[in-house]
């Protein structure tokens, strides 16, 4: 064996990814094709690599698990491609209820919005913000202990699925992410913020090239800020 | 867009994750299947996620590449599951030399020793510190400015395939891996402090369920192992 001493545990990643107040063990991520991040959708296992994806997920569970072992966390990934506010609303019972989770996240939007530029989608933010109050009022209710943080859609200016068409249009799904946050008092995490910073350190090929799907870089980010927003629940 | 100002970048992963002196690019992963970690051997990108795998290498990618955007990193992993010293030796020049880079980290002995018990191999230790010797020498010809690091070679006391074995025969590995990163003056990562204090808060089970792959868990514990010893380089 290496006669290296290493006293405390040394530095694990994040200087402190303590929750606040939140000390419930099952963590659960739900969203679209940037929470999914090609997960095997085969597996439901918690904490491990394929069931988690690629993406911000496994890098979040990647820092809670070994810099809080202590905690026992399980972290799971149902996130799915393509999807809009009201698939999840289809799907909340298997995928949420079902999995009695202590603490929801929830990153849906984008789709809301590109899928009318895209795949002839007819929803309009008023649809987009109903169908999120119908899943907010369900999970409130059978979920009432549940911690919830809402994640804000983003964009990345420069990204290559990025046209003018998104402009202001796109801000409005955003704004009422952040109205949802309020009006039922969850957390919130301010991912447009994170992205504007840093394109102004690299540009959106380094850390969204499509605008929409983060890189490696941009999942770190997205982790990072997620983070940021879980130590204060 | 949101209002939420946000004025420096927010902490965005590991607090400091700058190397001291190295300001090269390119960054090469070496090893076997730790290193590998299910990576798409048909893709040879630098910093995408199916070309680095799911394990530390990734998470080690996503912290540098997040943390300092303005380091320009090209992270690159050829690791292969199964591989012995020897084996790295006989696609050096290919894996390593031909693709130029500026640093080197090299994590390889577990097999050396594992396949004496599972696969009739017949290399010792001597065996391996000779096969070492030979990639380091032509390492130091051919890249005679690159940083290199090793890592040394860890087991998981409690894991599955860790029998009584192991004891004392694997630590002469993790000897001799030492040996060569003073022998060579190269950084060495000590990798068995990490789990062994790791191991004083969770089982093996969660960081490192047979022995010898690390979850995500036991990933991220060596990405942040790693990434001190960088700090140093």
């Amino acid at each position: 064996m290496t006669s290296v001493a290493v006293g405390a545990l040394p530095e694990m990643g994040f200087s402190d990814v303590k929750s606040k107040k939140f000390n419930g063990k099952r963590i659960l991520f739900q969203g679209d094709s940037i929470t999914d991040a090609g997960r095997n959708k085969e597996l439901s296992d918690a904490n491990t690599t394929s069931a988690l994806g690629a993406g911000y997920v496994a890098l979040t569970a990647a820092n809670l698990l070994s810099n809080t072992p202590e905690r026992g966390y399980e972290v799971f990934n149902k996130g799915i491609s393509g999807h809009k506010v009201f698939q999840l609303i289809d799907r909340w019972q298997a995928d949420t209820f079902d999995m009695k989770p202590d603490l929801v996240s929830i990153l849906i939007g984008v789709n809301d919005f590109w899928h009318t530029l895209s795949h002839g989608y007819t929803g309009t933010p008023e649809v987009y913000r109903d169908d999120f109050r119908k899943l907010l009022d369900s999970t409130k209710e059978k979920l009432p202990n549940a911690t919830l943080i809402i994640g804000e859609p983003f964009i990345a200016k420069g990204g290559t699925a990025i046209t003018d068409a998104w402009y202001p249009a796109f801000s409005k799904y955003q704004e009422i992410s952040k109205e949802m946050a309020k009006e039922y008092n969850t957390a919130f995490v301010p991912f447009q913020a994170y992205f504007d910073e840093a394109l102004t350190k690299a540009p959106a090929s380094y850390w969204c090239p499509d605008g929409v799907h983060p890189s490696l870089a941009g999942s770190a980010l997205m982790s990072a800020a997620w983070l940021e927003t879980f130590k204060k629940v």
